[in-house]
């Protein structure tokens, strides 16, 4: 055996631990007959494969469309999908023709520009505060580059972390906040315009020697199926100097497609393609040629209709499934979109990892996220574990039901606390 | 505008500079009749339309094998890529089934795996061993890594460094030791199975607390043209314990398919994927369901017949031209494979970056690799800036004539010293 073992890593490999999900996953994959309400993974029978197969036999009969899909394409993106992306973000946020074509750097998924963006501006003891609770592959990334992470859950509590950091001589090191703010990984909520508007002023006036910048995760956004679109923190940025907004169209059309998009503040474009330059000098040419006649040729706003449709009906099973099956002392809010319902049992309750109400709900064959993995670990506050994240996004409709059943079976068959009324 | 700049960047993107070859394409693409013998590009009529196309038709003849495309795969990579890939390495390296699947990761073309594999080794202030001209990219990953790049010629030459850094007290922080090692980016010349052996075995002896890596970046080991196949570092060790070995299915298929892998040591292998984890969970699952059954097909090697084909008339006629229209003063390897051709001009010469020489080429519209570019910063040596590197993969046949024509011109009608004799 290999005697020389030490010093051989890094500090941040040192730092990255192995994400809950591998764990998680390979545990569903050894249960074959497992219900998963776990992954975040999409609808597959809506996933657009006759779509997919006329743009590929209408890129065939341009020869040298084909070709130029199969070559290298540049760091940045393709040019029309660019384009594209920038004109419809305008539309949205009614931005007034604010954005440039250069502040759109496309990449893999939505994830690769959530890491970059995170690596170019905060080193190793830099703070980012964090909604509570948060999409827990980026607190793997917090993890990783081994920032402070500073939880806080609504406006007030945000004021109240800041005024202690400044207190505490930290102020300095705040770098970034971080916001999943469309029917949020875990929560299914959404960040309201208002409250955007809010959050931009507070981390605005906090800010002293450097900026703050918000870092809007706007991936579930395009998952809408109830109510009306809300203006994204761009809208909120007047000269487009704070916001960093990232999105993707591998969630809402294929995830087997890794396309990704970032809108950034002009300063930051340049870093964040010199480290996509060392990493991969450009995203999938070809899938990125799939998706620019995607868009162009409005199969992506249609395809966002019919999932919505489909998104629509899951909810719905899984909603009333939860109102027949599970004890009344669950609480959620109904999600407008996404992929997820967020229940709370009784604080007291243990759902998490290592709780007989998870392993119970193994043995039943069904398999939910604890949403304690969506708690960063944090001195403000202990970190809850009486919650689960629910997914019906890539469960049929019968799973959803059975699993929900099932789900429901093992917690009437614990004793739970009840919730206890504010102030007793 | 806005006052608050300073501080704002990670100390990583404070080192991380533009990288040469975004400046030379900028250069590249604002002159549209330029012959370019600069880029790294394949041959693109060469690129395999047809082949793709009959595997998208079979692909769409089973319609959950499409959904299963068009989904999320998992971070390490589709299974049968990547045990086709250890079946065939084992073969070529004579390896005795050494390997596990589980040792090969997937990643976007090669360049993901290198960069992730020299982020979970290496520290800033750490020590990296370098071939003298290396892959100009890569010498971005070091600088934005913050390492200490020890360039060596030869085994010699790497001798010699080793033990001026043990006599420095450097010795412990020496990590890695990156190779080109097939048809060099940039001097199209291979390291021999034998030298391979004796490297091996320098950084073995030199090792005190902690293992040093070998990275052997074999990107270009498919583009063989003349000759036999070398085995490769993973040969030389036995207990695979030192060796990375990355490459890909991008450059020798289809550039616009961003496919590669890396093989590494089993310890080696959980960081590398947490670090992938972290910056896109996976590699495009549509890109790999392709290259999957490309290989599998059997569409992978026999392509690899046919361009061998052409880069073997390619670099003819490079080579012919370079005989009639170069200066007796030009001297180069004839190489066996990969892209390029690297002419050295006698010592004194200047044709870098800021030389007459590349300012004439430009203004006769042909644009080569400065080899400057492709040498460290080093208090070793002074950077050389006698060399050019000249890509034949994607300039046709005419252009490469044309080109090497008008270099000729350009080179003929500058003052070049003479080749100084050994010794005098």
């Amino acid at each position: 055996m290999d005697s020389l073992k030490s010093n051989a890593f890094s500090k941040k490999a040192l730092r990255t631990k192995d994400p809950p999900i591998s764990w998680l996953m390979k545990m569903a994959l050894a249960r074959p007959h497992l219900i998963s309400l776990a992954a975040g993974f999409t609808d597959s029978p809506s996933l657009p494969a006759s779509e997919v197969r006329e743009i590929l036999d209408d890129l065939w009969k341009e020869p040298r469309d084909v070709l130029a899909a199969l070559q290298y394409g540049n760091t940045a993106g393709d040019e029309i999908l660019r384009e594209w992306t920038r004109q419809r973000l305008e539309k949205r946020d009614h931005l007034n023709q604010a954005l440039s074509n250069e502040q759109i750097v496309i990449g893999n998924g939505s994830q690769q520009l959530l890491s970059l963006v995170t690596e170019i501006l905060c080193d190793p003891g830099d703070i980012i505060l964090l909604e509570d609770p948060t999409y827990f592959v980026f607190l793997g990334i917090v993890e990783s580059c081994g920032l402070e992470a500073v939880p806080f859950a609504d406006s007030r509590e945000l004021r109240d972390r800041l005024a202690r950091l400044k207190a505490e001589g930290k102020a300095g090191r705040v770098k970034l906040a971080y916001f999943v703010s469309y029917y949020r990984n875990p929560t299914g909520t959404s960040l309201s315009s208002n409250d955007k508007k809010e959050i931009a002023g507070i981390l605005k006036d906090f800010e002293q020697t450097h900026p703050i910048y918000i870092l809007e995760d706007a991936a579930y956004r395009d998952l809408r199926f109830h109510g009306q679109d809300i203006s994204s923190f761009l809208a909120h940025d007047p000269r487009l100097e704070r916001t960093i907004y990232t999105a993707t169209y591998t969630k809402p059309f294929a995830t087997g497609l890794k396309v990704g998009f970032a809108v950034a503040p002009e300063a930051l474009v340049p870093p964040i393609l010199r480290f996509k330059g060392n990493e991969d000098f450009g995203t999938s040419h070809f899938d990125q040629q799939i998706l620019q006649r995607v868009v162009r040729g409005g199969y992506y706003e249609k395809h966002l209709e019919q999932i919505a449709e489909v998104y629509r009906k899951k909810a719905g099973a899984m909603e009333q499934s939860l109102k027949q099956h599970f004890p009344k002392e669950a609480q959620w809010n109904t999600p407008s979109g996404g992929l997820y319902y967020w229940v709370s049992l009784p604080p007291g309750t243990d759902c998490g990892v290592e709780s007989d109400i998870f392993k119970k709900s193994l043995d039943a064959e069904v398999f939910y996220v604890p949403g304690e993995l969506c708690y960063c670990e944090s001195a403000y506050r202990k970190r809850p574990c009486h919650q689960m994240r629910l997914s019906f996004g890539s469960a049929s409709i019968e799973q959803i039901r059975e699993g929900i059943r099932r789900l429901g079976s093992v917690l009437k068959a614990s004793t739970l606390p009840r919730f206890q009324h504010q102030g007793g």
